[in-house]
């Protein structure tokens, strides 16, 4: 374990993997790691993509990595389908058509498999953010595809969150309204060659006017990501967005929020494994766990004696 | 709050829909509300139908409370859509379409919001069930939309396993395959009507000989429920499952294992109050948070030092 960190800090990508691995897996040794490389966090500039299936994502994603790239930047991404059981297929599409990246060492790529039960992946989805943070990466775009309550906790660690959309999407473009529209920095109406993007456009505009806290006005930017069309106008607006975070005072407001949180994040985990090791090791709470299981005490009565026992 | 209890054990169906509303949103009162109702359940069946959207699972659950009503039975249904943001919508044509139930006694129909972040329902799932138990539903119907892992946690708690499929769901099938399909206990293709059905069944056949733990074949059912037919049949084949859990001691297992895991939960959800608490109240506590948002303590490391004050 050691020497994983040891070699992490030296730079060694098969290192970074296996942390990523053991922070998906929610490894008990994950709170030992995030103390010791905690203190190489907070120079990354994260980047969230989110958006309905089929609204180019992935190449918009892929163009902005090369941007990022061209520019000078060390880039991480970290792509997420919580709401599929496909994402292998399609993640495998995506790396063959993304070697490029794989053989360009100041890309780091990973897709996480949610194979948790509900709930388990998006807390850990920040403890990978700042592995790829301490690991050197400048750069940090967490793509996910969807556009419901789950994806916006996905992306909700970002500094930058990017809507994208598509014309053509019907009632879909209802649901974006409803839903993660809300969290949205950047508008991208992709595809904008096919009929319809000015339409889209329109909507969005009539949205923006609707939404509360107009500090920041969310710029709507058109993209032909196959064509490489508005990519750098999609990577001015995400600068400019940086900006106004850092100038406004917003990034440090919400710095302070995230090291509370983790910190309480990481007080929970800890309790939660505490526990575990009371229901089996403990004898007199295995004894009330024994007779809630035979049936003789009310599972919620049990619950009471089991908590008056450890907290006395 | 007894007010509320009283009134459900009245058999009140506007305190049972707001005790389910205080399961739904979480709250801290629900420790109380079940120790009083827990007492009271244990009764019900419960079945949990699942498949891909647009397998005509509203139409086949519609017909299927009719066939428990028509035998004599008391139902509850929980509607959840955990991937989409329609729901509402969704679940709104489903009532019109169903207001005979809305008019019939017998009949609680209950959809369920999934507004909460991540993992917030699926355990909650489990409260409402229980209460929809004690309130004196004789079967309990858990329908959900999906094919993936969450789905699989929303119906964990079921006793019978419906999954339904439809000729025509082209690589969806694959994905039947690899997520839900090891769940089920009764399989059902429905719209049977459809050209390439026979290819669903040659399909789910040769899943089931692939699959481990055979103690329980489960039966294909071919249904059309739109037209009223196979429906008897999967009436039968849920009975004939439900048999089988009762006879084989399944059922005593899966309720042995189920009454130390809602203890053990509700011995977590405790702990979780209490530390939301201290993080909120004890001024060490506050004095560690305060340190570590400010930046000046590693967030893990301030995990730590709580911990240790918290547990000693």
């Amino acid at each position: 374990m050691e020497n994983l960190i040891e070699r992490f800090l030296q730079k060694d990508r098969i290192a970074l993997s296996k942390l990523i691995t053991l922070a998906e897996d929610d490894s008990p040794r994950l709170l030992d790691i995030m103390k010791a490389v905690y203190p190489l966090t907070g120079k990354a500039y994260v980047i969230g993509v989110t958006g309905p299936p089929g609204a180019g994502k992935s190449t918009l994603v892929d163009k902005l990595i090369r941007s990022y790239r061209s520019n000078g930047y060390t880039v991480g991404v970290i792509c997420v389908d919580p709401s599929s059981i496909f994402s292998g297929g399609a993640f495998l599409g995506d790396r063959v058509r993304m070697e490029w990246a794989y053989r360009d060492d100041g890309v780091y790529l990973r897709s996480l498999a949610t194979r948790g039960a509900l709930g388990g992946l998006a807390p850990r989805i920040n403890e990978i953010i700042k592995l790829l943070d301490a690991f050197g990466q400048d750069v940090i775009i967490i793509e996910t595809v969807g556009v419901g309550q789950m994806e916006a906790d996905i992306i909700r660690y970002a500094d930058t969150k990017v809507v994208v959309s598509v014309p053509g999407l019907g009632d879909q473009m209802q649901a974006l309204k409803a839903g993660i529209m809300e969290i949205a920095d950047v508008l991208v109406v992709n595809k904008a060659d096919l009929p319809g993007a000015q339409d889209v456009v329109n909507d969005l505009q009539m949205m923006l006017r609707l939404r509360k806290n107009s500090d920041w006005i969310p710029e709507i930017i058109l993209t032909e990501a196959l064509n490489n069309r508005g990519v750098s106008e999609l990577y001015e607006a995400a600068k400019k967005h940086r900006m106004y975070l850092i100038q406004s005072g917003v990034k440090e407001q919400q710095a302070v929020q995230q090291r509370g949180q983790l910190c309480q994040n990481a007080v929970q985990e800890q309790m939660k494994v505490y526990l575990q090791k009371c229901f089996a090791e403990i004898k007199d709470v295995k004894a009330i766990l024994k007779v809630v299981q035979e049936g003789s005490l009310n599972p919620y009565q049990g619950a009471d004696e089991i908590r008056k026992l450890l907290l006395k």
